[in-house]
């Protein structure tokens, strides 16, 4: 079965007890977490969500459970004996009987980020004398630090990520004329080929690349124009993330000045990125080189952002971020500039924090590369 | 921009006018709906969501407005005048305070269904005293009759499945001694190919197909047994959906019994689907069949759902079950039959129903196909 056990069982069961003490230590009496990426961290089921109930009932105390549909009997991670219902039934009220069964206390409840309304109302409905509060704060700061088998996947993955965005690039001129969509997919494929699970990437010719979160068009590609690439996926569960911008042909000075602007952000941002500093510290390091050039409001987001299990995961490096930079953190290091209708330039590299200091995990070059 | 607008705008505008007609009937003063399929059935706004607060504000009487991360200000489906907020600002008392300007009542919010728990919680604290319900009733009715425009998106969608299928089943036994995920991914190439974006299909063979919703693995494909894949994908954002089951080399007499029921439940049910009838009557000529057979506990789902922006929408064809059948509306007809570790055989079609009764929206035959 591919739905469970990415990990040895044992890394659960420690997370689970991870989880626990903090609920025993925030006064949380339970904790429900349906499909996501929490879910798979906790008990490495990857099932997808759907309009069916599925979820995992953690208790501060005491054996845990799984409610699902009779649909997904054979997906049900073992953790704990599963309650499960059938189309028709109501497993809200299912799941209420199995926590009063229980004698849980539940006077407030942490819902896992991801649930949806369709959900959390109904269970509100059920706990009206109960108060719900966000369960981020239980696996946030677990999450943030990856242990060496985490890191090692998200290592692998970037290294395929790098080198499917190598064998594209090195078809050089042959993109010319070609779409962005046609480039979306056969980077697509190239990262399929090796193994990764490409999450939508952001492929973006010309002006384009001015909307941070573009989304890949018909637009072709054309030569005296600026090109940016921002794709990942998964590998056996862990993401990466990686942006290069381009140039057909050669870039007038504008480009060149915001490229080597962002470049110059870019290192010394990386430069911030080690134990000792805060996160904001390296946001800081980014964004002051972009001011002095000029182009501080150009710079619309914040410098980056952690990732793992998800593309996104907290905290952030953003203006004032206090978060401590330690051993086992993985984030991007990604700073823009972004003239509207004009050329937008991205330079996105993942780090992973080691006790003497940053390890850049793309080894895709930095420097402005003319493709011809 | 490739974000919004499927459709001509003087449509948006008549859902919207819709969603508010239905609000005013339940004493809704403010439907609240991020990223989803109902944002798009609502704006054509496509994006999808991310941890950054982006809503429609919908009153029930007034101009609605978008509120959005400036990240996104190119991608603000043109509803209003949008509420920008930018990373360090607190976007839900933003939310609050455009509320509060207008004077909106908002005793009673709708939440889109997919809102995680990570906006409505936040939400639920800046409206204490609102009572917040989910806002699917004010949706659902108007997206279960699909209009000519959105029935014709469908239809070729489905055209483009089958002919995918098609595609990769005359290759007969050139399958032999493939994995499961090799099938997969030549499936999602051609579904792509013909501009289908795929969902993760279930490529199931041999006694995996006893899973219905068995995740693709690393299963061989092997002769003298079954073989069942579940597809679909959007096309300019309308969904389709089907299921096959075939079978490698000469089928065994359970095998058989088993798909000859499935089919005749299938054409039963696919009959029943009509005006005049309930969707429970499709339900119960499907699993009357069944369990005449004997098969009865071994049919463990519903036997269809609602479909067209979304893969699953409301209603169901399920037990008991009693929206009127109208045209205009699009469901699937499955019906399964599933051996726990043995054989699965499930066969789904697509229909629209027309005034004068079903029409399939899959011409790739149902009769069970022996592949050599």
């Amino acid at each position: 079965m591919d739905t469970f056990y990415v990990m040895e069982p044992t890394v659960y069961r420690a997370r689970l007890d991870n989880v626990r003490a903090e609920m025993k230590k925030r006064g949380i009496g339970l904790f429900l977490a349906g499909p996501s990426s929490n879910l798979f961290y906790l008990t490495g089921c990857a099932l997808g969500g759907d309009e069916r109930l599925f979820l995992l009932a953690l208790p501060a105390e005491g054996e845990p459970f799984v409610l699902a549909n009779t649909l997904y009997r054979d997906q049900v991670p073992p953790v704990g004996e599963p309650a499960l219902w059938k189309d028709g039934e109501d497993p809200f009220a299912l799941l209420r009987r199995e926590v009063e069964k229980r004698n849980w206390p539940a006077a407030r409840i942490a819902l896992e980020a991801q649930t949806p309304a369709l959900f959390s109302l109904p269970l509100a409905g059920q706990f009206p004398r109960s108060s719900f509060v966000l369960g981020s704060p239980l696996t946030d700061s677990l999450r943030l630090r990856k242990d060496p088998q985490e890191l090692e996947r998200i290592r692998r993955a970037s290294r395929a990520a790098d080198q499917a965005l190598a064998a594209l690039i090195g078809k050089g001129g042959y993109w010319l004329g070609k779409t962005e969509t046609q480039f979306r997919d056969a980077l697509v494929a190239e990262l399929g080929a090796a193994g990764v699970k490409a999450w939508e990437p952001i492929v973006a010719a010309g002006a384009n690349g001015s909307v941070p979160h573009y989304m890949t068009g018909q637009s072709p590609i054309e030569a005296g124009k600026g090109f940016l690439v921002d794709f990942g996926g998964r590998l056996e569960g862990y993401n990466t993330d990686c942006t290069r911008t381009f140039h057909f042909g050669k870039p007038g000075a504008e480009f060149e000045k915001v490229y080597n602007t962002v470049l110059e952000a870019h290192l010394s941002a990386e430069a911030a990125a080690r134990p000792g500093n805060v996160l904001g510290d390296v946001d800081h390091a980014a964004r002051s080189v972009i001011e002095k050039a000029g182009y501080g409001p150009y710079f619309t987001h914040r410098t980056g952002h952690g990732l793992g299990i998800d593309t996104h995961e907290g905290p952030s490096a953003a203006p004032g971020e206090t978060t401590p930079i330690t051993p086992g953190m993985v984030f991007s290091i990604e700073p823009g500039i972004y003239l509207s209708g004009r050329l937008g330039v991205r330079i996105e590299n993942l780090v992973a924090i080691g006790p003497e200091g940053p390890e850049p995990l793309h080894r895709f070059p930095r420097d402005l590369m003319i493709i011809e």
